[in-house]
């Protein structure tokens, strides 16, 4: 059995879609990494009552329990006095925090006020997690059957604490199970699901299939306790999976379609460029969030208006008034310009009509992708049936997925 | 009181991070318009007993349950059978639903399968919130004080329902609470807070100040459920906050920064061009992410190379040979060049390094933002202390706040 955990996060400006969680997110891909089942995984407003009742029930439910945020300056922030409450002890002054604040308000050229002091006063019954990267240090408490934690809300003290401090401390709850993901492309789920359903419904002790979909894209996860099952057991189970989608194009790997790609052309030596129009430079953006993405991106060019595909891309002014903007022949002619403009092996492009307002109503969500590479350009045509957000977002989801599928083949 | 909702995403992509959320985000928002406060907003794996004791829970704290997800055709979804033993009926096939299914799978040549078919298979206990936009239907169930609705866990399908099928039914459950958003720019949260602590503190019952911090910038926001503290009294103590914050630099507004950027610039007529570097694409695809950019917003270039800031932009190989591409001389020479290549009245430009690997340590998370207006040129120099992901994050936000401060100022 894996270990269990629980993570909460804290704040009105969560719950009310002010903004996008991203604690939970980068906790959650943590975990897993780690072998420790998420098993709830919240947000809450700042509401004391709520958060000591949240808290309870999370504790109840896991050995681990992660809250972030509520360690602010503002009077809307009490998640301390609320552990304070439920672990007992009384309010004193952590040296080492008070040293780094000052250290913090030094290199600011600000005094020390009263309020930046209270950051530093911690439950006696806690233990401080030093936080390098800002003013509120995390704290760790001991419950009956497992530890809480409580981490600040921004993003980077946030990650810092966790892996400096917090990893090391849950070592222990690390569990021994191993995963495999393989995504299937151009499979309905409904099709694979019956394809495997005898075979995961037979699965031995220890071992679970998962569909996991995303923008219609499948991917499959076999995941596997080997201090159950056994290695072996494991190993066999994974390539019996495989021999199951021989015929299918499939892709193997723990990576995203943009660190794929980035991994993929690395190994190669080659180069990519990007041309966007209705993405507006979110592939661009996807791809350059990599590490290591400058080795192989050279760049792109958003032409979000004709006169830029025109100006910019060297796009003929005939071939716009013939077939639009939203066309094949624009696209790829889009993809194989800003492939020679860049100097690069491949080009990918992006058109379509995201919502209603710039198409008549049967072309909303009418997209096209092209890619240019040594040997030619293709292009696929999708139809999207989304508001204009979600008619991006997949755009982007199949741009990726249509570059990944090439370099499969290539 | 305002009417309390509590939201559950179903779904083991979720609690691992392989996909991020985006239905409790978009929820959250939707709800937040209405009035109708989320008290908890969860994530949970696709497991039986744990869906069925965070549904009773859910249901204790809250007048409005959905939970979204776990309505697939394959084996690991099962929120419906879930539904049916907790609300009881039996199985029971929706002509209506089939009907619908059947249009889908003709219009791609698909036949009908036994899995499809059990798509239209729904609990004789719920009311059928039909689908427009995919195969599995919503389902609205009564509770004792409440509604509990399920929706699928598709984006686009979700809201669909959400937006023609929900809202109607949920009316009576909207609050009459309203919300002013005050963001101010260049104060710490700790200095507006001992400003304002006074006066939040004796607000009216029905009356709440809330700080929402985001990415370096805070936003007041005074919520007040006009149906006890009346217009009049609300309206008074808007004025009496934004006179606190007289003499500092503040924006009113319910629109995200893209958003304004895209309204402001539509009502004058006037036009953007983005030169990215260290942001990669991805200032362009937030400005692109909103309806109605194609009016104001004319493109961009990715330059992630100094190769292609020559090629692409003309920056003078001598600036970058002598500056460095993170200068503000180079930065600001992107601005410049991408207004006029473009030609456009504005042309803002990012570039900084996000992670070691490019740079000094004592380098890591500098950037440098320019602006290029019809009057001249200007850019700022930003620190930043997270890692990749959190350096580019905030690299994008910095970059749509200098442009909104600059707006301001116009």
């Amino acid at each position: 059995m894996s270990a269990k955990a629980s993570l909460i996060a804290v704040g009105t400006e969560l719950t009310t879609g002010f903004v996008r969680d991203a604690n939970l997110y980068y906790l959650a891909q943590r975990l897993d990494d780690m072998g420790i089942e998420v098993v709830t995984s919240e947000m809450i407003p700042d509401d004391r009552p709520l958060m000591l009742s949240v808290f309870e029930e999370a504790m109840r439910r896991s050995d681990l329990v992660i809250v972030t945020g509520g360690l602010g300056p503002t009077e809307d922030d009490f998640t301390k006095e609320v552990l304070l409450q439920r672990f007992g002890g009384e309010w004193c002054e952590d040296e080492a925090t008070l040293e780094q604040i000052k250290r913090l308000l030094e290199r600011r050229s600000l005094p020390l006020t009263t309020v930046n002091r209270q950051q530093a006063v911690v439950p006696s019954s806690a233990e401080v997690l030093p936080n390098a990267f800002g003013m509120a240090p995390g704290t760790l408490y001991h419950y009956d059957g497992g530890i809480l934690v409580s981490l600040p809300g921004v993003p980077s003290e946030m990650r810092g604490i966790f892996e400096t401090e917090l990893v090391p401390r849950i070592a222990s709850l690390a569990g021994t199970v191993r995963h495999t993901q393989i995504y299937v492309f151009g499979v309905a789920e409904s099709l694979l699901s019956d394809r495997l359903r005898g075979w995961s419904g037979a699965l031995p002790e220890g071992l679970s299939l998962a569909y996991l979909p995303a923008m219609g894209t499948v991917c499959l996860r076999l995941s596997g306790d080997v201090s159950r099952c056994g290695e072996a057991v494991y190993a066999a189970k994974v390539a019996e999976l495989r021999s199951f989608l021989e015929g299918d194009t499939t892709l193997m790997t723990e990576l995203s379609f943009p660190a794929y790609i980035v991994a993929t052309l690395l190994q190669r030596g080659e180069t990519l460029a990007v041309a966007e129009s209705c993405t507006g430079g979110a592939v661009s953006g996807r791809i350059t969030s990599v590490s290591g993405a400058s080795k192989v991106y050279k760049g792109g060019v958003c032409s979000y208006t004709n006169e830029i595909k025109e100006r910019v891309l060297g796009i003929p002014h005939a071939l716009l008034e013939r077939h639009t903007a939203v066309s094949a022949p624009v696209v790829e002619a889009m993809a194989a310009s800003v492939r020679e403009l860049y100097g690069t092996n491949y080009g990918l492009a992006t058109s379509g009509y995201m919502e209603l307002e710039n198409a008549m109503p049967q072309q909303t969500g009418e997209v096209y992708i092209a890619l240019a590479t040594p040997t030619g350009v293709v292009s696929n045509h999708y139809l999207l049936n989304q508001n204009r957000q979600g008619n991006q977002e997949w755009s982007v989801e199949r741009a990726l997925r249509d570059l990944v599928v090439a370099l499969l083949g290539d």
